[in-house]
């Protein structure tokens, strides 16, 4: 159970503060989610900090830094152009809380749906995504993503 | 046909501080629906006020009150338990809205999706949501909730 | 490619203002898009400007302005009377972009989920859609919209 759902901060920003806040933080999900179905590998390992580590149960061992990230698109792009399938991730109910040093912490569902050209679209997997996120030269980098998979769970 | 969309009052905020109400209700309902999937149920009811009503058409009777809606979470997780199947609840298109006396009336779509352990995740159900949010002490509540389901309609 | 994700002029907004612009236009979308399901044609239609251009790749053509909004709108309503399904339309992943003359562009992903009565729920269509819109008399309006579908990309 994750316990940081369990002990929450009070709330140290007005209301506006907060509105801006979760605004950038979902505005930062849609731009690096768009990305990666983009396949713009250097662009969306850019939305991550030069030292991220990024773990999911789809790799043998987590990723960590910029360079892994990007062969991780390619890999993907590669893998999709032969299978001729359009992923589309999605992230939703996402509840962000203040971490230390101005970092901070979200947990969020993620979807994955696929296409194949042509065919039918469906569902093709049910995450729960908890990222780090922190702020360089004003804009939000993720530093650690952990996905954990409901089928596997 | 829900009349409540047809005649709107003319906002009365400024853009800020409808961003900071707007996002407020979005953190609430990831926090309401992350603890329903959790089964932490006495944290769930505490996101409705004491006296709340729910009435979702999965149940006979509306509930109403905290114990009802603490025992309602405890059957769901003792039948998924049985079942090791995962729900997810996620919250879509929300309309929010004014209401009396500081009330916030929201109707938003909800579907739910089923991960069975080790197996394929489906879409299990589209619903409306219509809710009636009231602050207690700083924070929103759930005083009424009535969802539709698109299958019954 | 949608080269304009490649190029993103800075953001010239307080994180507040941010947060109300994003919020608008999410209350927008919902309220939107719920029109739209519950088939309120001329509503719905006035959520787009008098000479907005509509292109989806079910209609052989782009619909240009409100008239052929309306229609497009009885059409849908009818046809889902016969085959007794409710369509939900879910937007998310929403980029939001400024554009030239107080503009906004945006690029969301769309869902489409029906609901045959008494029948089971399931995903229709997996699409991307991207937007201007235009602030009417302090309303956003939808001017531009092109709509592409991911089976048939």
């Amino acid at each position: 159970m994750p316990t940081e759902l369990l002990v929450r901060p009070e709330p140290v920003r007005t209301d506006a503060e907060f509105g801006g806040l979760y605004a950038q933080v979902q505005q930062f999900y849609a731009h690096q989610m768009q990305l990666f179905d983009l396949h713009e590998a250097e662009r969306w390992a850019a939305t991550f900090t030069e030292d991220a580590v990024f773990s999911v149960p789809t790799l043998d061992a987590p990723v960590r830094g910029r360079a892994g990230l990007v062969a991780n698109v390619r890999r993907n792009a590669a893998q999709q152009e032969r299978s001729g399938e359009q992923l589309r991730h999605w992230i939703g109910m996402l509840d962000v809380r203040p971490g230390r040093d101005g970092e901070l912490l979200t947990r969020a569902y993620a979807l994955v749906y696929v296409t194949p050209r042509g065919g039918a679209s469906r569902l093709l997997r049910v995450c729960v995504m908890e990222d780090v996120l922190v702020r360089v030269r004003g804009k939000w980098r993720t530093r650690h993503r952990l996905v954990t998979r409901d089928d596997l769970a």
